[in-house]
């Protein structure tokens, strides 16, 4: 799996870390690579790794958000939330079979859907499809990556101009391309999250904390639920771990939202008895009320994430406008849908439910933390353990 | 169905034609639109189109050459002829749904293939997938048709520089988008072809001969096989007749004829009892014969079509390399399947086989007419009857 860089240009190298780290594909696997209509070229670069690797069929699909939104403008209401049957074929035989997923993101229009009835946006989903991809999520059936590709409005987002080379840059950083050994960095890096996981497990904390700006929220922990690292097949560096029905108090978001092609800015949730009871935003606010309406388990809470500002992404201090990158900036939150994988056995949806783990189509992430955003951990004793204090991770 | 397109753009009026006159979408119907990522804009101008017209779901599907020439150069042999599952659910959910298709071609690369192994390029097909599409194609399960997206590889391919403006002028003259209502325009040239249908249908012709430079071939008819005209929701106006294992002599192609990614230039066919016995051609003779061995029914012929000069497309003067304009432009013949609906009678496979209408997974359309070329309708009694002299349609 030795792979020589040094000569391969920003985009194979990409590719090939989607393809050798980030989703770690097997000889002969089935791969799947998703990207939009403007991602040709990273899709082209990670097809032909793909199959370097290995692959014995590289199925590539497209996203065009404009044919999204033609449906969201045009078509029929019950069409919304309609999944074609032949999807939930496919996605049912690449769970069987054990496929390889590389998702391509990079919005090259964050835009588009502003203009957009909020409702129909909000709504538009295909449901069962949902179900059956996060269940499949959930139990961690496949290898999966996300990977960015720079493009002229994602950076015109960021930077508010074009400037692709400049987000090209901030990307190699981010995710340790401009390291001599790009796979050796990853690893020394899971390495490290892997101790803090341990650390975190050890003390058995009955809940964590976040204090700062607007936020005051209690989030109580499954009892023998496991904090985790980084999956290695994650290759953004991802910790999770799921609710429990003891969510208390309100929490502001620290960085804007992108949310069914609209931005949510300022969001703010106030949780009560463990389910959001009051959402406010300074702009798109109808867009998550809508998410949280979808179904039951959506106003639980599904994951929390404890990130320091040592993290690569943050430490770009970009707001990339894009929640693979930025909810790895700093702390997260998910409402929705939680994780089977924090606790150490296999579940069904009654045990699931017995253990606390929630169960929603929806799972979405948002940034909370950030330097002014303390985080503990409380013993069931009523202790309070620093964390996170000025952004820098304190528990020993 | 009244359209005022005087004021919509190129794209626009093209992507009207496609769903109103083409494809002829029925309120309520699901559509399909299948093209390469290089016709994103007509993709979206059909898409937004299709919903006007009242589709209750638009199935968008891009493909890209690049991912299949990966595929071709580096995917293990079993892969190259391999249906994923959920394409055939999806192929036969679209067909029970009667759904509605609207594909694109304009090749953006039309030389990409040329450096590949002719073996696994002529091989590399989904047969599966092509059996059964083939069939529904047969059985006229849905209403399908195919528009061109003019873009700059194609362009330099017909005219040596990347004129696209050349090439839309080209285009809206061969599809009749230059007309003040090409819908109009479109079913006076329907009732035209169908005139000529009754009139072949009247003669009730043995055979048919073809004779020109290179070409002398005599293709026997199917006993009360009916020609057909432009069916409506074929735009580009072709009529069908399926062979018989009666054909005999050599022709020879009279325009390049692009397959699996190449150009075959000059090829040249010899039958003898109805079946494909030697292939010549200046360039691309091995990606013919590939296709040639891919089934048993491949080496028959499976359609013989009568165009004039009247043609739109022949009048452009114009090779499109684009199997779809020039097959349009003169008198051409396919080898593979033949269809149905020549007979009057719905026929299961036993039943085909005994009319006399070939079988196969292939189903290649090339040219063999031109001013050199003479047509004839060959009696039982011997006799010879003009159809087309000097590229005009003679018969009385």
């Amino acid at each position: 799996m030795a792979v020589d860089v040094a000569e391969k240009t920003r985009l194979e190298k990409l590719a090939e870390l989607a393809v050798r780290v980030g989703s770690n594909v097997e000889e002969g696997q089935i791969v799947v690579v998703a990207g939009m209509v403007e991602h040709v070229p990273l899709v082209r670069a990670c097809t032909e790794a793909a199959y370097d690797a290995g692959a014995r069929y590289v199925d590539v699909v497209y996203r065009d958000q404009h044919v999204r939104k033609a449906m969201i403008e045009l078509a029929p209401e019950e069409t919304l939330t309609w999944t074609p049957p032949w999807m939930l074929d496919r996605e049912n035989y690449l769970a069987e079979e054990k496929a390889a997923v590389i998702a391509i993101s990079g919005d090259p229009e964050p835009d588009l859907m502003a203009d957009l009835d909020p409702e129909r946006v909000g709504k538009a989903r295909m449901l069962k499809l949902s179900e059956v991809a996060l269940r499949h999520t959930m139990e961690r059936v496949n290898n999966w990556t996300i990977v960015a590709y720079p493009n002229e409005g994602w950076a015109e987002k960021i930077f508010g101009e074009p400037d692709v080379d400049r987000l090209w840059d901030a990307l190699e950083f981010a995710v340790r391309l401009d390291e001599n050994d790009p796979v050796a960095a990853w690893n020394a890096h899971t390495e490290m999250l892997d101790a803090r996981a341990t650390q975190l497990n050890e003390r058995a904390f009955d809940a964590v904390r976040f204090r700062g700006p607007g936020t005051d929220l209690r989030v109580g922990l499954i009892p023998g639920g496991k904090w985790g690292s980084a999956l290695f097949s994650t290759v953004w560096g991802r910790r999770h771990i799921p609710n429990m029905p003891r969510t208390e108090g309100t929490v502001r978001s620290t960085r804007p939202l992108p949310l069914g092609g609209k931005v949510v800015e300022g969001l703010e949730l106030t949780f009560k008895d463990g389910r959001v009871v009051d959402v406010k935003a300074e702009s798109g606010a109808e867009v998550a009320e809508a998410q949280l309406d979808l179904d039951e388990g959506a106003r639980q809470l599904g994951e929390v994430a404890l990130v320091d500002g040592s993290s690569r992404v943050g430490q770009t201090g970009i707001t990339f406008f894009d929640v693979l990158f930025d909810e790895n900036a700093t702390c997260h939150i998910a409402y929705g849908a939680g994780f089977d994988f924090v606790v150490d056995e296999e579940l069904d949806a009654e045990g699931r439910k017995e253990r606390g783990i929630n169960h929603s189509i929806v799972h979405t992430d948002f940034m909370i933390g950030g330097p002014e955003v303390e985080v503990s951990g409380l013993g069931s004793d009523g202790s309070e353990t620093p964390i996170i204090r000025d952004d820098t991770w304190v528990l020993e």
